[in-house]
């Protein structure tokens, strides 16, 4: 097995992958913004104009002019005269004048004159009944700054400003901050195609019934799962038999109509082989990597063709996922030209020694235990079993990394999991 | 404001409010296994065969009888007679007697009579040419214990054992084990509906063009965004008046048509009581909670009409966000009838300062800033703003929690930040 001969550690692995691939054309389209969560924005977007458009009360007051109440105290008010009562929605009619103030809620105008907003229970009605109204005198216990309890016009955002960067996952957040602007529609990156190859004579469609020695395709589908989850658009090409021209022109006419090719290779060494021999005549420079430092996965493929990447994944599902992970999920995050966030990852302490080789990074499906009485402590609890075998991950609430340079974790000590 | 002198902790709250809420009837609905991803299973699943269903080889090899190998060593080989090539995807047409072994490939079929398989490396073809066919000698070089390199019938999985149980969230790893079973069609919980309204005379359509003392709704997208993520199927009811006779109808129609209702108040205290006196005319018990010690979110309104949470959240965007992370988010896993996973999490090390009052619980947007050279390594930079701007949070990775019981953190002090 020549290919094992230099098993390149994962991260130099994608950094060689990613070094051949162009950078990416980013394609536009243009959706609503209430149904874009998840999508990547293109390009920069501005403000048309400041948030908010006016100076806003952030509490239930009054409306004064800041030096109108300057040593004010419970001992020494300052007393001031009610000119009118803001509605909510509305441009206040009446302007504030020395000695004057105007009843304002939680999210009113300020009225023309008016620089601050004094705190409902700091003031008190003196003249004109319990109830303010226009004519009331209102006394007032305490000094507030020129801007006290009022928000700026632009504070929020201003006029022209970047308010989301092109390579932005939108989120809840991003959908409001859109909205709050009046912009309900927007141009987001275009799915990703990923086309998905599933190899190997013992493969079978999964709506078909077993027959002895046949297995029914997962990798196709975990796959498809996965780009769907990470912004990508599967396409599913069906199971090719090992048989080299049929797998070269299968994989020829995906490469054609998508962004990424990924072909999961039967299990045999001679059907990894011939997967390898491929991506090679596919385009060039062809195959980059054949051999990974990392467990499970090593068989993993990476290659270049054409300007597209074309992955060969091990057949083994378990492996299939864990490394659709680390190098397929990076791919579609590139064609995205998405700015990556942090990923999920829970710190955990091992209930089990966990032996490593030293230069492997080992990926281990783990069960999260919550400690009793303390909120996001976690026991990692291993999940053992032949590497192949799909449902140690569907028992898994995540993969426990142990990085290429140490060789093991011991019970109790702490390592990072990765939600998946 | 009586409301806030009972201040109750958020996880009180929440437990009061469940306590109060029926258990959920899941209703099922039945969808495609391979577009199942992100839905929520609805009863257990069992496995309908064994996986694999025969024995499978995990590696290249020779089929053998274990005990054919037992002593051979590099010194001392074993001699056994090839007497056939196992084809991929069908079952072995000869049995192995003992003296006997079938060449076999990753994921082949194990022949009856064969219960082991020695690895190619621990070979040598020594009789009929370098190829192994039928009729060569094969030289064993190590020996095998009975069941090495392969997967028994049912270790991944047997037949009429649970595999998925009911409440389990659905990742590309759960389509694939379906998938392996032949399971192409599953129940998962119907999509909660939740009603949203947004009440506040200063509030406007997005879509339209905002006056003086107006504002564009943000609310029902950003909350509308997170049902959608969580599982739910957010229902908008428009924006209503701040008039009581047309926000109780409103609500009346929503909770008749919906699992859930939530009412993002207008931002003055007036409009809040309004909210709540709707709440409470709704159906009993009605207003559970009033007030909440978190920030932001203190004038947060939990309640429970004819066995359906109605929540009334702040009006300022991001409070209303927020508490519908921590409020609304909950209530939709609880009618999925969810089984929880743990959230993502990351542990990051503050870059400042930040106090807190002991019982409240605070939730500071943060940027997270990763450490080179150390994976996984943050450190937390607060966004520091009104509350009530939603580009903090749009600027935010996530939201950095102070429990209750804690007054603040120091600088370099590390602190947990939820990813939302």
């Amino acid at each position: 097995m020549p290919e094992f001969l230099q098993l390149l550690p994962p991260e130099a692995a994608r950094t060689l992958l990613f070094s051949n691939l162009p950078d990416p054309k980013i394609k536009y389209e243009k959706i609503e913004t209430a149904s874009s969560l998840g999508r990547v924005i293109a390009e920069d977007i501005f403000a048309p104009h400041s948030l908010p458009e006016f100076l806003r009360s952030t509490v239930d007051g009054y409306a004064v002019r800041a030096r109108d109440t300057f040593g004010a105290s419970d001992s020494m008010p300052a007393y001031l005269t009610l000119v009118d009562e803001i509605p909510m929605g509305s441009a206040p009619s009446q302007r504030i004048d020395s000695g004057q103030c105007g009843l304002i809620h939680t999210g009113g105008m300020l009225p023309p004159g008016a620089d601050a907003v004094v705190m409902l229970e700091n003031t008190q009605v003196v003249l004109g009944g319990d109830q303010p109204i226009p004519g009331s005198e209102i006394e007032i216990f305490r000094a507030v700054a020129d801007g006290e309890n009022v928000i700026q016009i632009g504070e929020d955002v201003k006029s022209g400003s970047v308010i989301l960067k092109g390579g932005s996952r939108i989120r809840p957040a991003e959908v409001g901050g859109l909205m709050a602007l009046g912009i309900t529609q927007l141009s987001v990156a275009v799915k990703p195609k990923v086309g998905l190859i599933s190899s190997g004579d013992e493969i079978i469609d999964p709506f078909k019934q077993t027959q002895p020695g046949q297995v029914r395709d997962i990798n196709a589908y975990t796959l498809a799962s996965l780009v769907t989850k990470t912004g990508g658009e599967p396409i599913l090409y069906g199971i090719v038999p090992d048989i080299r021209a049929d797998l070269e022109s299968t994989a020829r006419r995906a490469l054609n109509e998508c962004d990424v090719v990924v072909i999961t290779a039967g299990s045999s060494a001679s059907t990894r082989d011939m997967t390898a021999d491929v991506i090679a005549s596919l385009g060039a420079p062809g195959v980059l990597v054949h051999g990974i430092n990392t467990r499970p996965g090593k068989p993993t493929i990476l290659g270049v063709c054409n300007g597209k990447a074309v992955i060969g994944l091990p057949g083994n599902p378990v492996s299939a996922l864990v490394n659709g992970y680390l190098f397929v999920m990076p791919i579609i995050e590139k064609l995205l030209v998405e700015t990556p966030r942090p990923r999920p990852v829970v710190a955990a302490k091992l209930t089990v020694n966990l032996p490593s080789q030293a230069g492997r990074e080992d990926w281990i499906p783990v069960k999260l235990i919550s400690q009793s009485g303390k909120a996001q402590t976690y026991h990692a609890e291993p999940i053992f079993g032949k590497s192949n075998l799909i449902f140690t991950l569907t028992s898994a609430d995540g993969l426990l990394r142990i990085p290429p340079d140490v060789t093991g974790y011991g019970a109790g000590e702490t390592a990072e999991v990765v939600l998946f």
